[in-house]
């Protein structure tokens, strides 16, 4: 029997941290900014507090690219480390804490800024540096220390005869690294992770115009300078109070934000709450082109200023994932699976909390100024339609705020609509039949009819409006929806009143037989009406039960399995009242019964859009040839 | 001054390897398994040179989950480890090598079974065991070991009573991972990783019906034996040699691969490769979907039978991802970036076979049996095109099949076209014009003039046709491809001949500005044409090369900025030898000669669909008029 420790030993251990800890070389930056911050902050609290005896001033961090001797510079200003807290801090604590972090953190958050919190982060230097010095002078009356490191375990610890207060630390960068050495790729990286971090960095100067001399001459030349290029805004928009900030504030916030996004946006949000848990940030509603997949991951998420990914997958509902802006917050887990973030009990309330934010927000812009945001409707609807369909907390508050707009740009809340139609259209069986159009422009002919009854008409054009119809009619009482094309006026809303038949029950006998020799039954089935002699003569409609599953079932998630494959199957409405009607029963001739019968079905068809291909072209013809 | 050694402690970095190595904790029944077949696939090699004195048999490998115990045991019954290899694999080598192991994988491949290696993988079970036992039994003849780590870096080490040669590996689940004793879990794990390993893998037992007796009574009953369930081929086709596989088969691994897929694939394409680098597999062409996006990911990755990822982005060409099939290499990084992958040689290498092996196939294919490749190309085209685009290796290659569909189904490759054509459609500047349209049934009359000049009109309605179009001008001298509704067809191909005009100048010049004070001119502008008296009176024609920029700059990547935003623009065509132009002139009363006019558009719209709305509304409602 024997027993012992596993041999894990410093040797085989160390490449395994420098090579496999973070998934991306580059966040090596990012970690040792985030050290250089958190130092500088410190000091900030110490003399604030008392504890520290110096002067504060108005330190900033610095990067600097030494091309040549193939060394970059990480230079702060804060509270430095003395000989002994480089041996505690960078010898024998970096690798200890990893326990309790991974308590706190229980799933795999390999990576990101977090890591920084124990000392780890500082490590991640050498993915890109074949050797690592670290120099550094405390605040402390103390000399300054110079640490130096190869990658291997084994390091070396000397005094050092720098005097300014704070840390440098300066990467040897590695062959493989050598673009770590290219000024464009360190902007683009400090750029993207530290352009809200809370202290100025300093990344080379820029030349910046003198002003003009009052004794200027004529052909004066401006004269410029040299100064810093500080490259962060250290007080971003979403850290002040809302109260602080004026509408224009936030727009240029947003331009800072996306400086390649022309539009405004059309309102934001402002987010603020530090129980239970810590978050501040700023949503933008934009203007939301077609395509919706392309607006995506345009939140960015931050912590404590440091930016973190643009994935807020699981943390913003879904339906939100579509606004712009950015949430910064301490209590998010990263990098963790989508299923377990759904499944953590702070995430869900942050989420609940982004979702009642926005909908508080949408209610009180809709009270404020109604006509402002029926102005927005076109362009926000498709996220709160999805938000109803997808968020249970948002669809109860939905009511408040929710519009639905006619045909003639006249905005309805569903209680609204209710109420302004409970009159005019509630059928004989007590259902009230909302009315509407996907189409302005293909159901024109139907969308008429509708009108001259003196119906509403709404326009509900969204791709996912068959599934919110669905949702409204199961939890609202005798209300229905009918759009415009599923049945002649008549019938989509039945009334007492039944119109008088010209045709006896014999003629209209005869009239179907002749009608269903000449039109094509795979596709219509006929069905005879007695409307107002006026109406047109021949229509063609396809009931709702059947389109709307269809259509369902093409968009995903719901309708029958399968029915969105189903041939088309569409009914031919003749009206029997019509003077076209008589004429068909009256015309002996059996080739021009059938001609008349088949032109007739083909102007039924234009109105429905169904005429096409050989059939058009055929038409098109006939009819130039009766014009000339 | 001083120097030392960084302080890793085992116990500081034993949690940190246990959560950060795999950010997947499911991997670990991988690991377990690949190990197991490690030791497996060893013997039968030992066994196979002589070199261990034991009958190999049919060893598998068996999953067994003890719900109440809270354990789930992995067993084989492989070469198995004495007391001593346990202390030296397990103890004290599962860590070392790391850096060897560094140097081969130079970036993150921080998952996936290449681990496994090195040992490490063994070390995965601690992210979700508390506790975990090996109990192993060597071939040789020595006593088993029983080796015991409860996650902390001790462990025992002592003697066991097992007999059976192999490893038994006892995971005591912890209880957050509860749900690794779930069976459904652990079967679709299984399923998804370890569906083609190459040792047999038991997990539970299934019913299976006896054989009915022959002297069963009239009454009698089937009944059943319990047998082992087998989850995984160890022989799937990709393995074995194409001379030794039918069509059939080919077509049964299809449905093991995709058992929800209904459809037979196409065709398949064998990869078999073993210099300079390793590589079989099978891709199949699919019947595609109209939707390109749900298509992809439907290639899998494996390595050595072990299933790895279903995302070969940068391994197998863009255009390719849209194929189903296997892949098994283990010569290919795993995850690394996807830069990375673009910029490894190696991977460059496979990419450019697979690529190469492709267009052999199609080559084959079309010269085997033109009938039935021609029958499929409607689902393969959007393949071909878009590797034609994408890819310059194919492109090469693909005048030997890609063919040119005409409207009525005669299909030519470019080379076929050309030499078909260049009598009829060559204009009078020598110019070959193909003509082409879109689609069939709103193009119809355009079509229909260019049939009945003899021509021929090729349907071509990818969406990124376009494109295609463009290189193939750009490549083919005196090549031009022109839509029919682009203009007239005598303009679309202009012969010699000049068509004589029965208007005289200033007829036409009158007729003219009647039309363009009746004609929208914003929309139309309008063109004057001498064509036969039985063409269309009116056509309304959209100029190519407007057109086909408009369209690639929507479907991105081509055109001219901002094109996809213009406002439509089109011609206004009038036949002035039709008879209506005559009618036209002739006609006194203004309001009779506008109407005239304006119906003639109405009905050259409705071709080109482009009558609408109210417009169709009231075109239909007059119609029926002077129907009845």
């Amino acid at each position: 029997m024997s027993s012992g420790k596993i041999n894990v030993s410093v040797e085989n251990i160390f490449p395994l941290i420098k090579k496999f800890l973070y998934s991306d070389h580059e966040i090596f930056l990012r970690e040792l900014i985030s050290n250089a911050t958190d130092a500088t902050l410190k000091l900030k609290h110490l003399t604030s507090i008392g504890e520290a005896a110096v002067e504060y001033g108005n330190p900033k961090i610095e990067v600097k690219i030494d091309k040549e001797g193939k060394k970059l510079h990480i230079i702060d200003q804060g509270l430095g480390m003395t000989m002994e807290e480089v041996e505690k801090y960078i010898n024998q604590i970096a690798f200890s804490g990893a326990e309790e972090f991974l308590e706190k953190y229980k799933d795999s958050a390999k990576d990101s800024g977090v890591i920084g919190h124990f000392g780890l982060g500082f490590y991640s230097a050498f993915m890109v540096a074949s050797k690592v010095e670290l120099i550094t002078k405390s605040f402390k009356d103390e000399p300054a220390a110079h640490w130096t490191c190869d990658g291997s375990p084994e390091f070396t610890l000397v005094p050092h005869d720098k005097t300014e207060r704070g840390t440098e630390i300066i990467l040897h960068i590695a062959e493989d690294s050598l673009e770590f050495l290219e000024e464009s790729k360190i902007k683009g990286l400090l750029t993207k992770y530290n352009k809200f971090m809370p202290i100025p960095i300093k990344f080379g100067t820029k030349q910046e115009a003198l002003p003009k001399p009052e004794d200027a001459p004529e052909d004066y030349k401006t004269e410029y300078k040299e100064v810093e290029n500080i490259i962060n805004n250290p007080n971003p928009a979403w850290t002040k109070q809302p109260t602080d900030l004026k509408d224009e504030d936030y727009k240029s916030f947003y331009r800072e934000l996306y400086p390649m996004q022309f539009d405004d946006p059309l309102f934001h949000i402002h987010l603020n709450v530090d129980y239970p848990f810590n978050l501040t940030g700023i949503l933008y509603f934009p203007k939301l082109a077609a395509d919706l997949q392309i607006q995506k991951d345009k939140i960015q998420l931050y912590q404590n200023q440091v930016f973190v990914t643009d994935n807020v997958d699981g943390i913003v509902p879904e339906f939100l994932t579509m606004l712009k802006g950015v949430i910064d917050s301490p209590d998010i887990p990263l990098n963790v699976s989508r299923s377990y973030l759904q499944a953590d009990g702070n995430v869900k309330k942050i989420s609940n909390y982004i979702t009642r934010k926005v909908s508080d927000k949408l209610k009180s812009l809709f009270n404020e100024n109604r006509e402002d945001f029926e102005a927005k409707w076109n362009d926000i609807k498709i996220v709160l339609e999805y938000g109803m369909l997808s968020e249970p907390k948002f669809y109860e508050k939905a009511g408040d705020f929710v519009l639905y707009p006619t045909i003639d740009n006249t905005y309805f809340t569903l209680a609204e609509l209710k109420e302004k139609l409970k009159d005019t259209q509630t059928d004989k069986d007590g259902k009230l039949v909302i009315l509407y159009a996907s189409n302005k422009e293909t159901q024109h002919s139907y969308i008429e009819s509708a009108k001259e009854k003196g119906y509403e008409v709404l326009l509900l054009d969204s791709p996912i409006v068959s599934h919110l119809i669905q949702k409204l009619e199961a939890d609202n009482e005798n209300l229905t929806f009918a759009r415009v094309d599923g049945d002649v006026i008549e019938k989509l809303i039945q009334k007492e009143e039944n119109q008088i038949s010209k045709l006896s029950e014999d003629e209209k006998e005869s009239l179907k037989t002749v009608l269903e020799t000449i039109v094509p039954k795979e596709t219509y089935s006929v069905q005879l009406e007695a409307m107002d002699s006026k109406s047109a003569p021949f229509m063609i409609t396809q009931p709702e039960f059947m389109r709307r599953m269809k259509e369902m079932s093409q968009s995903g998630g719901g309708g029958m399995f399968g029915m969105g494959n189903l041939p088309e199957m569409y009914n031919l409405v003749v009206n029997t009242n019509s003077e076209l009607a008589t004429s068909i029963l009256s015309t002996e001739n059996e080739d021009a019964k059938a001609s008349l019968v088949k032109q007739a079905l083909d102007l039924a068809k234009l109105s429905q859009g169904l005429l096409k291909g050989e059939e058009l072209t055929s038409f098109v013809k006939r009819s130039f040839e009766t014009l000339k």
